[in-house]
């Protein structure tokens, strides 16, 4: 007996979800109200039991692939069809918050109890899931296992990964996923039909516009550079413009010129320089090096490319005749999610009624990965003054609420499509 | 029988100030061909002992302050007449060069040993000073030794100064008097007729010219500034322009403004900023703070005065509503030197025939307190390419001997004046 006409929304538990982030939130908790709770380590772990204890008490099954993913499932009415999947990670920064990352898994958990709850029967088997190191604070890179899943990193690389006290991936793993002891084995790659992530905005657009939900249709690409100039050591008070090699000051022209390059009335284009470094840093001697970093993000195609690729001569224009090096440290072009799962999505917020808008996502999520293998989509809830990797992270109850019930909306929909 | 009308430069012995050059940096060498003999060290008390054998073997006196400031003294046949000093340092940068500091002071010797050869009789005394803590390194202001002579500095004060270790000058100087046991007791700041100080350079001007000597008219003004602005950490991703408190954006419309400012076609003013700061640092993350330095240089009180008072005034307009912070860490008004002895500096090099300019001195040196005292003056030379406080600094035989014979026939007609 089907019931996937009863609207699985109102079986969505505001208070119970609440409470599930509250709970989460005190493995790993901070003095300051924030978590630390980083990729494979023991509080990651303890948070992995609980999130099975939960899922096994509902009745919905475990298992978990060679690096770490863990998944819960719902069975569908068709053994044989691949499951639509939510879900999102439960590892933290190191002085993270009590949202990012927890509220994508704990509203996938939420999303099979309103369906249990509600008696709903769907087609495709549904299924949450908590990727494996998402922040990439101790093992770099970030996204390490929804990359490995999808193909996008190599799993025995990703083995050999050290973290600063010079501990392994390949040796913090096993305790991970002897967390979950009676966990079935996971094939990496095994088919999805489609994935929806949830996930608190990370930035400040939604709150700003005053909209609950964000439909989110891609995410910005982003071009890392890392730049160094070769300047002289010189006296500064002896030493006339004329005979300086000052790195600063062609740093600076550089940075002056890429300003310009980067201006952007639709407020759109994200340009930072996060690092610069100058040597030896001392009042009276002209910089003989200077070090920086570029953070550019756009996630128009053609726009990223253009303006990303006219960093390098940009620098090498402004010079002033100093050696400089250039290098594209990072470089992962926009994406734009697909069309269907996004239509869900908008449907489904649509016939909730929710103030909503759509929006591109400026940090990169596990999202990214499974758009290489499904049809995948996000879903933004606001989280306070835009405020993210930081113990006083903060989101609204009603508004995790909203967001369950449109994750739950598009999920039962494309479980029975 | 007076002897003052033979010419004191022919006795100048080029190869014997040389070798004093070598000999002394021996004491303190370093593996690059430097010098580290930083202020109160068992290396320069080395050097002081090596500075008393040679004066001594020559019949010069040997006398102290309470400061540790060296005096060396030929006698001239007025004992009542104050003397006509010479001198410099002999204190080192922790990676100094063979010449800052040294040349001054083993011009000095020289020129009393010329005189001596010579059998020049004058009515003043001549003395050469090696001053003590000229550097700064390790202990903290430089020209300390200057600065309590002239009663710029307060002696107890200086007394209290500590280093890096935790050593007071207290208690490391009186291991530095000791190092020459038998010498005289010099009054703080007893009188002197005029004071000429060898240097080199440190700057290139003279050699981008292509003189040999540089009759300095004056110390240009140097004002230091500590800027800090304080801005918001946030996500370089997911952070739009309209939301960000960027405090390195900030920082650099305020270098950029100053830059225009500071412009200069003459080449005169010395503008730097050597240290700055970003925090957190991370490539992703919008700068929360920032940490600058200005250093601020002219030889004209005027430009000196209008320029370095509108330093403040553009930080806080350059702001862009973030709070900043701007102190004036260091404040010294430009000198001019005496015209008395400047002149007498202009006829020795005019009678000896060097190709010569006047120069103003970019760096601090001892003789801006003896100014203070007594007419004073400054003679450079030309070191390659400019390069000081750097373990490589190097200058010819024949400059350094050419300063010295200009050095010697102005302090003998001083003497005799």
């Amino acid at each position: 007996m089907s019931k996937s006409n009863v609207s699985v929304s109102l079986a969505v538990d505001a208070e119970r979800l609440w409470r599930r982030h509250m709970d989460l939130a005190k493995i790993g908790a901070t003095a300051k109200g924030g978590v630390n709770r980083q990729a494979l380590t023991p509080e990651e772990a303890r948070a992995r039991v609980q999130l099975r204890d939960w899922a096994e008490a509902r009745g919905f099954s475990t298992a978990i692939d060679a690096i770490g993913n863990l998944f819960f499932r719902r069975e569908g009415t068709d053994p044989d069809a691949a499951p639509v999947v939510t879900g999102s990670h439960i590892d933290s920064q190191p002085t993270g918050g009590k949202f990012d990352g927890a509220f994508g898994v704990l509203a996938g958990l939420e999303v099979l109890e309103a369906v249990e709850d509600a008696g709903i029967v769907t087609k495709r088997p549904l299924e949450f899931v908590a990727w494996m190191n998402e922040e990439g604070g101790r093992f770099q890179p970030a996204t390490m296992g929804s990359a490995v899943y999808a193909g996008k990193a190599d799993f025995e690389e990703m083995l050999d990964v050290v973290d600063a006290d010079g501990v392994k991936v390949r040796d913090a793993l096993p305790d991970a996923i002897a967390a979950t002891p009676g966990a079935a084995p996971r094939e990496l790659g095994a088919p999805m039909a489609a994935y929806i992530e949830a996930h608190i905005e990370q930035g400040p657009l939604l709150e700003m516009a005053e909209k609950t939900v964000g439909v989110v249709t891609g995410i910005q690409g982003a071009r890392w550079f890392a730049v160094e100039v070769l300047g002289e050591e010189a006296h500064a008070g002896t030493t006339p413009n004329a005979a300086r090699k000052d790195a600063l000051k062609a740093a600076l022209a550089m940075i002056n010129e890429m300003q310009a390059l980067m201006e952007d009335p639709t407020d759109t284009l994200r340009f930072t320089i996060g690092r610069l470094e100058v040597s030896p840093g001392s009042p009276n001697t002209v910089p003989g090096r200077v070090f920086f970093t570029v953070d550019f993000r756009h996630p128009d195609l053609a726009v990223f490319t253009d303006k990303g690729d006219r960093i390098s001569e940009i620098c090498r224009r402004n010079a002033h005749g100093l050696p400089v090096t250039v290098k594209e440290t990072y470089h992962v072009p926009p994406i734009t999610f697909h069309e269907d799962v996004v239509g869900r999505v908008r449907e489904a917020v649509n016939s909730l009624g929710y103030a909503h808008m759509d929006i591109i996502s400026g940090a990169l999520h596990d999202a990214k990965y499974m758009n290489d293998i499904c049809p995948s989509a996000m879903i933004f809830v606001p989280c306070e003054r835009g405020l993210s990797h930081n113990e006083l992270e903060n989101a609204a109850k009603d508004d995790l609420a909203a967001g369950t019930r449109v994750l739950a909306e598009a999920l039962v929909a494309l479980a029975n499509a």
